[in-house]
């Protein structure tokens, strides 16, 4: 259990005492984007927690205290693991039933009015200013049933897909926090299946239009170009884990992929979760991932067993009428590499990751129709309906439909989650 | 001709007044990074010069000074063309022998002494802090040569390669500026070809270091997700362009690049020259492309014709004894894209785009031995040997050569270039 609490928390929230994630929030009194964390219906302004000494016990913080005065969270990212650490720690002593500040905040009702916020009224915003944005392939269940689809299930996996965590440059600036709107993109389409040569494309709005079920994680280190990060180091690499959602223009994508990979199909837009949630709070649902059956290469043998968390994720749809389907349920663990790994073998060549860059997992999904994560899956490659409540049939998305994803682990009055991921689909520029 | 200066300028240099550049730079006396341009053999503070009042008579920039005191051009970049132009019109008058502006530096020698600085004696940084960077593969001469190594020259081309710009994302964390040294990296690598399945890769340095010759573009017009940028008013996103050495991993990408793009191949490290030459000072040079007979999508039709610049490329190896040869002379008009059109594509989808985007043509390629942008061109997938002056030969990079990219157009005494690109590669990491 966690610790309980003088502010009240329901106990379904996603933001027990146990989480502490951090955000950037703005309001209507105060429309500067600043740092945040959350605590049940609460949001906490850690900018006015700051400025009114509430860090104050915290020697460490004081000459990085301008962190909490940014729009971003990548000063605070930069600070490193340790003091992400010492800072969740001390705001689980403050807001504590039986912890050791009480006069910080409980008993501080002036600070206290000026730094809780309730949730309702703060809008939330993209937690750090993203460098670049890698997006990698790690669901082994996804890169099988979409292999299947193309080559069979024999030729499902490349040659590399157990040896290398495979992956591309995905991009940065279209990366939108949950609860944007995702405009339908263009693009050049085939009509005809694509062993049909020559055929000209048409240009319409896309067709076949996606969602990819991640996890991703921020990076909080940098490390200098030509300087590997060596896996076993690679954790503290991490500054914390969002939800996401790589929505995907299958049709643009079978169009223009050969030779260099997914671009229009994947640049519109990608949805992240608001709030980040730090390792440290993940740590109790560590667990082990998919089994390599490969003898891959030294650089990514981790000495870490537990190198995956089980966090149970959910997709919701909901359609324009407002009748929400569950489609999808699965657990994070189902990745073949860890973000170590990938931290690994990304660096290897000697590429420099820096504060703010992310990296996507891939398309988590399960072995059963009810637990894939993307529609391409669900769907047979665009040949079954996915049945809705209320009547309604999907293959892919439709104009006016919601996607939310949700993330969580442990066990009520305990829980460590991620709130949502949402998106609604609205219709093709005219 | 460009218009006589005041100050000497050999008739030699990239950086007659018919050019006006800019970048970045520091010195030893102020090392703070700081914005400045370059004529003939001096650099010009425009820090300095700003804060000396030196741009007092152009009254666009008034508000606008502190771009000047920005440790990147993005500030200024932002301004937009309309303002970059009279900036660049401004400092030829300043520096014209008859303009219009003899006090405002020609007559100040204590501005003059803070303003001129010895080219010899400033430091360049990269230009622009880089949002995302996308790689083009617009050079139909090298996709033909490369894809013809592969597939054999009747299947040479992917279907969708004249239909749109194909392109990937690519890695803006590794970006450096030219005289930076490049580490080999270390990578997994198939020692028999890839159709020999099962095998497992080793894990060594690179062996096929290779380089690609490409002209660059940086972005300074943002447009909102989901709004594309229509191909006729693209120009108006085009800051600047750049010398552009992608290095590139061959073996690593062979082993690596299916199904998702290449990626540990190309994100150890990618060049680009120091100064950033506007399209004003090309525009004398435009001319046209390599023409596409298909009949591609109107989205793409631009009106204007003349939608390449002949800027003349050279590339010389230097190896570690010294040795000089060039071994690549070629236009950068042979794309078959434009620039415009590849801004078009990339935004079609609703992609946004920001000031400090970065755009890589591909690789320029003539259609002869000596005028093709990459190594692999030149050995015909690694089986030929390439001849150096001094008696050496290579296939692909050794340790200690230095590639060195030139670019420049006009005619001797009113040059418009881009100075040098280079970069020597050093040892993997032991």
């Amino acid at each position: 259990m966690a610790p309980k609490s003088w502010l009240p928390i329901a106990g379904s929230s996603h933001f027990s005492l146990a989480n502490i994630p951090f955000g950037i929030i703005s309001t209507k009194a105060l429309p500067t984007p600043r740092p945040a964390s959350i605590i049940g219906a609460h949001v906490i302004d850690l900018q006015a927690f700051a400025e009114g000494g509430g860090f104050s016990p915290l020697a460490v913080l004081k000459p990085h205290i301008g962190v909490f005065s940014q729009p971003r969270l990548n000063a605070f990212a930069a600070l490193g693991r340790p003091v992400h650490s010492q800072v969740r720690s001390y705001l689980q002593q403050v807001f504590s039933e039986d912890g050791s500040y009480p006069q910080i905040l409980r008993d501080n009702s002036d600070l206290k009015s000026k730094v809780l916020i309730l949730a309702t009224e703060a809008t939330t915003h993209l937690p750090l200013e993203i460098g670049d944005y890698t997006d990698f392939f790690a669901g082994i269940n996804h890169a099988f049933t979409v292999g299947s689809l193309f080559r069979g299930p024999e030729n499902a996996l490349q040659p590399n897909y157990k040896h290398l965590p495979v992956a591309y440059h995905s991009r940065a600036s279209s990366v939108v926090v949950s609860g944007t709107p995702v405009r339908r993109p263009w693009g050049q389409i085939l009509t005809a299946p694509p062993s049909v040569v020559p055929q000209a494309p048409v240009v319409a709005p896309c067709r076949r239009l996606d969602i990819e079920l991640e996890l991703a994680a921020f990076i909080c280190k940098s490390n200098p170009i030509g300087e590997p990060v060596p896996v076993d180091e690679a954790e503290q690499s991490i500054f914390d884990y969002v939800l996401m959602n790589d929505w995907s223009a299958r049709d643009i994508q079978t169009w223009e992929y050969v030779p260099l990979g997914p671009f229009n199909a994947k640049n519109f837009a990608t949805s992240i979760s608001p709030w980040v949630v730090l390792p440290d709070a993940l740590e109790p649902f560590a667990t082990s991932g998919i089994a390599n059956d490969t003898d891959f290469a030294t650089y990514l043998k981790e000495s870490r067993e537990l190198n995956q968390y089980d966090i149970r994720l959910k997709v919701d749809l909901t359609t324009q009428k407002g009748i929400t389907t569950t489609i999808t349920e699965t657990s994070s663990k189902n990745l073949i590499w860890s973000f170590p790994q990938m931290i690994a073998h990304h660096t290897f060549s000697g590429c420099p990751m820096r504060p703010g860059d992310l990296l996507g997992s891939g398309t988590i999904s399960g072995t059963t129709d009810s637990s894939r994560g993307s529609l391409l899956e669900q769907n047979g490659g665009g040949k079954k309906l996915i049945k809705l409540n209320g009547g309604e049939e999907r293959k892919f998305l439709e104009d006016g439909d919601t996607i939310t994803i949700y993330g969580v682990s442990g066990e009520e009055g305990a829980l460590v989650g991620f709130g949502e991921c949402s998106g609604q689909v609205i219709e093709a520029r005219r």
